[in-house]
């Protein structure tokens, strides 16, 4: 299934939460240890916790890539057991490159055999860094999401500059939305081609929605980062979909005892019940 | 030993020539296995080739990432070789992110005990995904790459958009400017915060460097991407020292036959000779 289409189908089921798995050494819960082993652990009970309410879950590469080669060992097992356990898998990696290793990037982790349905992509070489992930889209049914406006207080510096009567971060969105608009699922107006765009500059997300109407978004920054309901709203198209929140921290960390995952699994299902009362 | 004392330190005792290890598994010579096994072997090969005339080696992430675990096995035990073997070792996975997770990438590459010594960065999230990795840097030693004018045809969508009287690689590269300066090497007048600018853009280059007199660049798009000597001069301080200047395919894939290692070790020679002459 075409990746917009499948986003949409297990958002509507589920909900539009998207958990990040974010698994920090330094912050897993009471009994789980700090290796591979532990970090395998936690990231399927995660899995296990809140594959009811939420649509997909976005494991983080940097935590992984921390152990090295027994952490991405880790990663790949993540990701299988989250497809197994019917979730839409976004890995975020916030990759990017040029030509032949852009295309290496992009069957590293969107190959027909891959567990992961879609990748974040760094936009920061243009379009030559692309192109390559969307013909593994195309061909593949798997999606990306590219930096527009991110969550982060210093996202201003570059993705704000003004250039002419827009910013830069505008000026992108329409470089997106033109690229998205090519590649739409047969079931859905969207595009296989998404954006990040944080909760944490409201403005910019509703306005940002107005220019790229055929472009799913990954809404980070909700919760921990500051980010309420109100503020991912606009991040929707107005049936209530075409939009995933993500939460990492908020929901992963919710409990450092014992009770890690039972606090993980409610922490879901009550964001979960947040962003269906918006629509 | 401060990043940039040692960059200056070994290119004024070899040359300023990084070897672009892509061991991209479609090219591989004539009798290499095309798996992990084989990705070593190559990887190993160029390493004794070029490490007599080559100050640093650059492995490129996305050329191990894509045999998933056992390739980030295989990337991390030519890191180990290339720094037993007196290189230098530029990680290039243009990491960005930000928070706790920009820091789980410094630590993933730039800690204490890891035989990386600088790691490509790109800045599309702003000073927020630089700045774990330059306290990383301080505490350890090591260095860091910044993207700014990078080699690709694409790479003006972003980085050349006007911004007021200026464009918007040249804005980043005043940011890095001023984060350099505040970390220069007791021996040189460089910092561990380098930048990439490409020698594909030599007019660009040579600007660049009027812009960012403490920053060390690495200069990718020598060679097989259309640089010549003459593009990238103006890429060095007046000593000569200063930048690196990479070649991939046009030292590793210079033969496919079975005097490849033979074949890099003399196309490495002989860039380091062209570069040597420039001074």
């Amino acid at each position: 299934m075409h990746f917009a289409d499948a986003l949409t189908k297990a958002t509507k089921e589920k909900s539009p939460v998207c958990v990040g798995l974010d698994p920090n050494l330094q912050k897993l819960p009471e009994g789980i240890s700090r290796d591979p082993e532990g970090m395998l652990i936690f990231c399927k009970g995660i899995i296990d916790a809140v594959k009811d309410s939420a649509c997909c879950v976005k494991p983080q590469l940097a935590y992984f890539e921390i152990l090295g080669w027994e952490g991405m060992k880790v990663f790949w097992e993540t990701c299988e057991y989250a497809k197994e356990n019917g979730l839409l898998v976004i890995a975020d990696g916030k990759r990017n490159d040029i030509g032949s290793t852009c295309d290496a990037y992009a069957e590293a982790y969107l190959n027909e055999e891959s567990p992961i349905d879609a990748l974040t992509v760094c936009p920061y070489l243009g379009t030559d860094g692309i192109k390559p992930f969307i013909e593994r889209c195309t061909a593949n049914e798997k999606g990306i999401f590219v930096l527009i406006k991110t969550s982060n207080p210093s996202s201003g510096e570059l993705q704000d500059l003004p250039i002419g009567d827009e910013v830069v971060h505008e000026h992108m969105a329409q470089i997106i939305e033109g690229l998205a608009a090519q590649h739409i699922g047969p079931e859905t107006n969207l595009s296989c081609i998404g954006a990040v765009v944080g909760a944490t500059y409201p403005e910019e997300l509703k306005y940002l929605r107005t220019l790229m109407s055929h472009v799913p978004f990954l809404i980070p920054g909700f919760g921990a980062q500051g980010g309420g309901k109100e503020d991912v709203k606009h991040g929707f198209v107005p049936d209530g979909t075409g939009a995933v929140v993500n939460s990492s921290r908020g929901i992963i960390f919710s409990s450092s005892g014992t009770d890690w995952q039972d606090a993980a699994g409610k922490a879901a299902e009550k964001m979960a019940k947040e962003l269906k009362s918006l629509f």
